[in-house]
């Protein structure tokens, strides 16, 4: 065969499909063409009142002390996320690998170990955690993407995926990527295009997109991404829900498929695991259950110290407000919203000062940061892709020309000396003009509302927090309202002298844009701490959401999973 | 001139000879020509009784409660110690800058504004602390052994100086490196050859050889020193002193003066910096004083959390003894030293396992981490010897054959790949064949007893240590006895079939060496506790001291500041 990917892509797209039992299957009416699916898994007719409850009414704290008290048996809520991701899989082609049969006998032998025990098996037990498919799970794929790495099942789980398990979780699928993981846009040649379920003309972002199409239509209760330049905060955004990337050495991170070649970690930007889920708890649940499931021991990267250890959001505090990265300006809507948030802390006592993203160095973070990602040269994936005949994915096709020289170790060195520069200059952002120390940072996590597929612009206000590796969050704020869609560039915010700005300015005001398609979009904002301090902006999310429930802007926020709730 | 770094050479050494006031000039007759030069201080007449029992009778501990009481002024003890340091150097030739006069004018300060304020100044106050010539004070060079960077005073302090200032501490000297701080003898052509104040004829060692050699003299109470292979524990062993090497991210390392290109901690192994004193409390000060300021504000690559999140030494342990590194097998009294100490630890009832280097991986370790030391080809540093038109030091001339290409970037991929999987593979080390999980490892600080000068070995033994980023001590234990200088080799331990344990053999068996001369030298034992674990460092170094002390092995140790105690 003259494009060995084809068969390949049939052959794992049959697997998949054979993996979800015809029962659950939907008819395909039942899938709206063109609009919102959130409705689909009440609708379609194949949950019991009883699963739909379990999967909607709950958050994983919940669900998990209703799991303690046996109000449900694991095997029953192992069922009830199996078929609602079936569910979602159908709507919105969000998994990679499906491992329903697995996951039913884990449930089963979970409900007997409780049985026997008397007590849970682990902080988590019975809860169903899906996960991104770069994470390796012993007897299946993870194919990221590329057709070359399929058929290749895992010998050996990841060890967080160990640390999970051990904690008495549920796995019971993987969920899909772009291409290698290469763009923000889950299309790969494998598995197909993960669709925004809220609205397929946008995006469902990436790379972790297949986790936040899947939580948003409630087909998970927590999952798990990976974040290098926003892969888990920009699918987050995407979908409306929670998304948090922590410092590297905080999660363990060894042992994933990454499409490039062994060693990069040591000399590029570090990824970072983290939570993706319908509500901040849940993200605090995962990230306090596996630092304190002592990670240090088992990955030789993971920093010492426990969840108490990670810092403390202060009850008197000072948050700093970033508007702008000084390359992109934001969107109308976007500057609203954190505008809203910045009014809504003060509201509620907190103090708000301006950081300046061209004073504080901010502005030099992307570029420097984009520098990082050509270090290898794409040789290790784009070999991958030519062993298959496998071709680049649109959005990729129009940016990555080949294979490229790997860098040369004088321009890594200066490179890593720039790095060390800039995070050095950048500790300065963290004190206001009066010498006093910032508890967080609010900024938005783009500089445009959710786009359409495979328009995804830059990275400047996520790729930064990498580099600099400080903790940074998506917190969904609201549903963008008709109201927000007439709102246009302010006369003094007039366009930078950047190609960045002007394509931005183009998703927002360009010819051929019908603003109408942005309706279903939530508005988020990143919140983000110093370094290595995870339960601070646990803390700091926590105080902005609350900010803003007071002041009654909560009341429009219509996050995915709020809407699915209300039953 | 032809070589310019005579010159160069003769003004730095006549500057810091100036800087030394003639009436702390000691008469040449006081020095021993060929024995210890430890009575010197005392002897020499130049220091009062009170400034005797200053600089001897007293811990950094108990220095600052006098202080705080009151019973001293900054400005006698500063002075005090300013003049113990003059006679070191003198004797040992160990300062390079000596700052005398602002450390006067700085005591001054501090005893003003103790009486304006009515509380000391900081956690430090009135503490003279000398400094490795690596870290920048701003006003004096940091040479680090090259012409070259003479008479380049620095324009701003390094991140932990601002941090020791702040804290109310006294800077007065710096101390001695090598050439390049490359070797493990501190020997360079600007201000010579540190010698060994207990023998001359046996290394200070390096690269914190200065700092070794001052702090045995007791011309500094605490000091301050770095290490990316061994360079605090090697020469804390070499003079009998404590010496602890922090994991890399915990204490400030910024704004020091490597000799290297910038840039380089980010492709390299990662230098910590760390403190030497006389006793482990003193130590234990220096961590817990630095920790707790919040250095992690202060100096991106620093870690966030304080001294009591750095672990605990629990009171039921379990402990593993490393008795050889797999490459080289310690000469006897070193092995024996180690045995005494787990006999010890077993009385005072610790558990303690044996480690075997082979199945553990850890012979591995020491090879993968020279590799990291060849990545930059030496181009830097060499290039600023060839522009003095320095010559290599005698030590590094028969290693040394000029510059080499810098790595390429497929071979530092390769080598960090191998380390990570290096780093994951000794993960096991930390727990017994039974899977429990060990508190800390003790091991030989080096394969053999301090060599006589430039011969020192390898550091297979601390370089695994910095590449494994695990935080380790050196601990005195006792001077070597005159009946541990007939132990031979056992017949079971035939010689490894490498030229490390060949040269180490030499040292001990070969012809040419006359035992006698490791007479003066003390035994140690190396601490190692798992990463980013410095308070259960500290523990643990303290319950193998106190098992010493109450198996009645602590009688015969002989650490040069206990000998000098005994007044």
């Amino acid at each position: 065969m003259s494009e060995p990917w084809r068969e390949i892509s049939r052959r794992k797209q049959d697997e998949r499909k054979s993996r979800i039992p015809p029962e659950w299957r939907i008819q395909s009416a039942s899938i709206p063409n063109n609009g919102s699916m959130l409705d689909v898994p009440r609708t379609c007719g194949l949950l019991t009142s009883r699963e739909l409850s379990i999967t909607e009414s709950h958050s994983a704290v919940s669900l998990l002390a209703a799991l303690v008290e046996r109000k449900y048996t694991s095997l029953e809520v192992a069922t009830a996320f199996c078929k609602r991701a079936a569910i979602a899989q159908q709507c919105c082609n969000c998994l990679t690998e499906v491992m329903f049969e697995d996951a039913m006998a884990r449930a089963k032998w979970l409900d007997e170990e409780f049985a026997r025990r008397g007590k849970p098996v682990g902080l988590l037990h019975g809860l169903p955690i899906s996960l991104k498919d770069s994470f390796k799970a012993k007897g299946y794929d993870s194919t990221v993407g590329l057709a070359a790495l399929a058929f290749k099942p895992a010998k050996e789980n990841s060890t967080l995926v160990d640390i999970l398990l051990e904690a008495g979780a549920v796995l019971y699928v993987k969920t899909n990527t772009p291409q290698a993981m290469m763009a923000l846009d889950s299309h790969n040649n494998v598995f197909g295009r993960t669709l925004n379920p809220r609205n397929p003309h946008v995006t469902a972002g990436g790379s972790s997109g297949g986790e936040g199409a899947l939580i948003a239509m409630r087909g998970s209760i927590l999952g798990v991404g990976t974040d290098v330049g926003g892969s888990i905060r920009i699918p987050a955004m995407c979908n409306g829900v929670y998304g948090i990337k922590p410092s590297f050495s905080r999660i363990p991170f060894i042992g994933q498929e990454s499409g490039g070649p062994p060693g990069m970690g040591g000399l590029g930007l570090k990824a970072s695991a983290g939570p993706m889920a319908t509500n901040l708890r849940d993200c605090e649940l995962f990230l306090r259950v596996v630092s304190d499931s002592g990670p240090w021991e088992r990955d030789p990267s993971v920093v010492f110290g426990e969840w108490r250890s990670q810092g403390t959001f202060p009850a008197k505090s000072l948050v700093g407000v970033l508007r702008s990265d000084g390359n992109t300006r934001p969107h109308p809507p976007v500057a609203k919203v954190l505008e809203e948030t910045v009014q809504a802390l003060k509201t509620s006592g907190v103090e708000v000062v301006e950081i300046d993203a061209m004073k504080s160095g901010f502005q030099k973070c992307n570029a420097l940061a984009n520098k990082f990602f050509t270090i290898e040269g794409g040789n290790n994936w784009l070999s991958l892709l030519e062993s298959t005949k496998e071709r680049l994915s649109p959005w990729l096709s129009t940016r990555v020309v080949g294979k490229r020289p790997m860098m040369r170790t004088e321009t890594l060195l200066s490179l890593h000396a720039a790095k060390e520069q800039l995070e050095a200059e950048m500790l300065s952002i963290w004190r206001d003009e009066n010498g006093r120390r910032l508890d967080a940072i609010i900024c938005p996590v783009a500089p445009h509302v959710t786009p359409e597929v495979d328009r995804w612009g830059g990275m400047g206000y996520t790729s930064a927090f990498v580099m600099l590796d400080y903790p940074a969050g998506t917190l969904p704020i609201r549903d963008i309202s008709p109201s927000d869609l007439s709102l246009g560039f302010s006369h003094s915010e007039t366009p930078l002298n950047n190609k960045f700005d002007q394509g931005n300015r183009e998703l927002w005001d360009g010819k051929g844009i019908d603003r109408k398609v942005y309706l279903e979009s939530t508005l988020c904002v990143q919140v983000v701490v110093a370094r290595l301090q995870e339960r601070k902006l646990v803390g700091a999310m926590g105080v902005v959401e609350q900010a803003l429930k007071k002041g009654g802007k909560k009341g429009d926020v219509a996050v995915a999973s709020e809407k699915a709730a209300k039953l």
